[in-house]
């Protein structure tokens, strides 16, 4: 980190998530928009916006949608359901409606939680045409048998999806990437933490020197928007040398990383190495198909190495995709917690690398370089212990993360000490072509 | 099963296991004719006479062994022990022999259990050229110093030896193997259990649809059978796809299976998958080269997968080459349980598949081909998980069953959502060249 | 073992320990040829003298160092501290001096144990130019401010580096190395232990018929021994099958084995058997660059299997490099169990073999070789468990170490049967090529 950086106060991630908060975002539309407009306030974006009907793989980026209003009258002219009360009210790409219906019919068209009577829950309809109202189902058990009038004043039209990049360059065009998803409306945790939490990163990587990889940071909507990204730069995907799915990271379940498909990638070995080390009670799970834009990095045919970091899993909270997601469910803390776990992860997977001896006979004689017992102090053991298992496993074979994890002795020792061995010319990078060999 | 099949009663095994108690069968000789006739009667048998002195990789057909009468009388002309009560009162193999002899040189050819008093067991000398008389160790102990006269009145010369098969064909020359020995003389659960089981399986499998693979059940003597049938069809047998060697399924016990000598083949994981969900306390148990017939399917040349199922293992009961080895000791209900069981492995060896994701680039949109939430229903969700895994997993290196025990669906909600997908076409079978270079 | 040599009685091990516990060792010098002089007593020895200056990978032959006497005497002109008395007071290596100093200069030359104030500690200064003395913590505490001459007479000037080397032919090329330090003056567990050990090894192994692999001892100093060694002898490097460093064999610890770098190489579960079956209490650690001159046989351009034994290990006592490490420490017992285990890891990992079934097309027919239950007595049925696991796991790729922890068969059954069933021309051993292809 910079020195400047350093004096810097860290941002708050809570103003940024407040000031979200009242956005009705969608898989496309100006919500979207307004969202990475003020993500721009922290960090440089490049805005993309895809056509509706261009193809991506299987998928077709589908009609944009805008909504002006939405509600529910009854009989008397109340009005019952109130989209400019909460933008969950309004089943999310709804198609437009303007009509007098029965409480039979208007039920059909009705979306509650018995469970939780007085939670509006999250329902979206993206890819059939349908319209629909999300309610508290106390309210909804409240309506009589009278004629409503349904409006819903809503735009599915041709227009584009939205999604934007943050390139942070590094020494090499080799990149690391972070994805989280922008799609949902009033909802806190699930997704406005990611997007502060990513917001804070791009930041926090831009003021640190460059990394040995570039970052790049994509926000983009759930499902349609990795496959977007992903079709758009197939050509590119080779140099993605890792990546994270973030999200979920406000409340206040301990983190869980869930593995790549691949499992014991570098990117999963560092994940569970700072963990290990920060959040004792972190849980890790295998990869599996569902959840968030992990499935897409871990379909068969992409098979990118990319982990997710959450709190709790899609799913694995009571208040997940209802009302109760508001901002009093997350907190400063937790947000900053998260941002300094998933930047750790990230740079561990960045100083990561592959070293080989340039003395392999038998040990290289550290006392004539000055590198063995030259100085005292507390952490001379840890030092020697690191130079004998870096240069005893350096053979081309062995990351740093699979030296640490063998000998016990920190990643951040073993970083330090490789400079100091590279300096004397004892350990040199391994090449492209031992990488591929090996 | 067809309609006609599911309607039928299931046939009792217990009448043909005691229909084929009284044989006296060996490795060789009209015993196992008889045998195999019974057989007939439940299912189409192909027989197979192959003339003694024929070679077998390093073994020869031994000659032919048919027994009329034998004996031990004493001096007062009383039948002490006679082959009429019990054919486990001969050693079986024996030579003829008529002569009288003392007590000491009698001795020496009587075979009894100290342990066991009550109890004949059962003894062969195939191989050797010696005649004896089994018999319960309380009456060895009661017979005194006089003259005894004793007769085998048996042939040991050039004739054939006798092995049975039946072909249910299926989709493909591939075929599933079931190995049953039937030269064990009045012996109930080791060995009529296994000749029952496999008799009424063949029925049952004739019943059903034809299989992707075709079966072959093979009714053979123990060693000797199993040799000569690898060495008969030493060029046919890249064509078996695994196979079970059965026997020993009537007693109390839990089912055992042993690995084949691969250890974690498809057939391996088919019957611990099986047993898993049928028969929690069944016990895997690795492979040994003790055991049955699959030691030489197991043989370091030969290398077919190839395991056994059985409920106790050889020599793990004690009435096990006993004359307590009677139909007392298997049951009805457990004969129906390991065959309901056998069919189950081999179905299941049978369905497992490679499947290739043919929109392997992100995941396919399910939606529009009516896959996802088209309809409701209670395995909704079971339905949805098992196409994501199917999806994500099926790159050709995953079988069903590998996808079954990574993410918990059953296997039979895979296979049937496999067809769905396959009918929608997004998945296709692994032609035969990715099954080589996998 | 011959009969002559099963009838002399074991040599004893601690007359060797005490005869050579006053020497006073280093890296160089006559107390390293005084102590092989000893040692030739035992065994046959080549001895080799390596010039100062010769290059060795990365490091270069030191001067030779000598001493003839060291002491402290205070303004009385009494001797404090007096080579005379223990050589550990010297700091080993020291360079020439002959002074009169203050107590704050002397103090810093001085090394004593605050938390054992009676011990004398060891101390080196091998590769920086240094004078020191080592003394008992009490006795510098009571120093006073006053004027000491101190003197040491010792060269450190061209010379030469010993070594030496006592081959056992055996019937092939092949080797079996072991290698002992040899360079620690009045220390007796490490490493005296050691070099009794290994004379012993050497001598019971001349008496022994020749093993397989021809056997090779070296005894050199730590580290810079080891480097010149394998300097040397790089390009017959690919000759040593495997090996063990030994020392630390004196104490009361049970048996500690390091692994090689490689982990599973055949010394490695050669071994873990023998140290199962022998010392139940024996402690199996992974290998790490730290100890002794396995770090070099380790390192990572050089990749030999050699393992360590030792009882304790280095700094795992608190009697290590102090001048408790006296003869009380170590004792005959313990020796000759140490002999005893090192010889049966060796002759373990020299009857390690790979053979290859030459019947494999089903079991070979033992009867009519007369191999089956030809003979009885206790150990038939180990026997046949031996025959048949042999001929079923000889593909070549399961060694016989392999086979006895598949199995639970001992090793020592399956040597002898293995020979039995290589005169029945049932096994043969594999060739080179098929080494190579497997």
């Amino acid at each position: 980190m910079s020195e400047a950086a350093a004096q810097r106060k860290p941002a708050e991630l809570m103003p940024l998530v407040e000031a979200l908060y009242p956005i009705c975002r969608s898989i496309t539309g100006d919500g979207v928009r307004r969202t990475l407009a003020l993500v721009q306030d922290w960090i440089p974006l490049t805005l993309h916006e895809v056509p509706s009907g261009e193809p991506a793989f299987d998928w077709t980026v589908p009609d944009e949608w805008n909504i002006r209003e939405a509600w529910i009258e009854d009989e008397t002219g109340r009005r019952i359901v109130d989209f400019a009360d909460s933008n969950l009210h309004v089943l999310n790409y709804s198609v437009p409606v303007d009509r007098t219906v029965g409480l039979a019919e208007l039920d059909e068209h009705l979306y509650s939680l018995p469970e939780h009577p007085d939670w509006i829950p999250y329902r979206t309809s993206y890819y059939s045409e349908k319209w629909g109202f999300c309610l508290p189902h106390r309210l909804r058990q409240s309506l009589t048998e009278q004629r409503y009038r349904v409006k819903i004043d809503a735009d599915r039209r041709p227009g584009s999806l939205t999604y934007a990049e943050c390139l942070i360059p590094g020494d090499t065009e080799q990149e690391i990437l972070v994805y989280t998803h922008i799609c949902h409306p009033s909802l806190c945790n699930d997704n406005l933490s990611g997007i502060a939490v990513a917001a804070a990163l791009g930041q926090r990587l831009m003021d640190e020197a460059p990394g040995r990889h570039s970052y790049r940071l994509v926000f983009g909507p759930g499902t349609i928007g990795s496959i977007v990204w992903l079709s758009r730069n197939r050509d590119r995907l080779e140099r993605i040398a890792g990546g994270l799915v973030i999200g979920l990271l406000g409340d206040e379940a301990a983190h869980t990383y869930k593995r790549s498909r691949h499992g014991h990638h570098p990117v999963d070995q560092a994940a569970e190495y700072v963990l290990a080390a920060r959040d004792p009670s972190a849980r890790i799970m295998d990869f599996e198909p569902y959840g968030y834009d992990e499935r897409q990095f871990g379909s068969p045919g992409i098979g990118l190495p990319v982990g997710r970091l959450t709190r709790s899993v899609n799913g694995g909270y009571p208040e997940y995709h209802t009302s109760a997601d508001n901002p009093g469910l997350v907190s400063e803390e937790r947000l900053q917690a998260s941002l300094d776990t998933v930047t750790a992860i990230l740079q561990t997977l960045d100083e990561n690398r592959y070293l080989v001896n340039q003395q392999p006979m038998c040990e290289p004689q550290l006392g004539r370089r000055g590198l063995y017992r030259a100085t005292g102090g507390a952490d001379l053991a840890a030092r020697e212990s690191a130079m004998l298992w870096l240069l005893n496993q350096s053979d081309g074979k062995n990351s740093l993360l699979d030296i640490a994890r063998r000998s016990g002795v920190t990643f951040e020792a073993l970083v330090s000490t490789a400079r100091e061995l590279e300096a004397a010319e004892l350990l040199r990078e391994r090449d492209q072509e031992e990488q591929v060999s090996s």
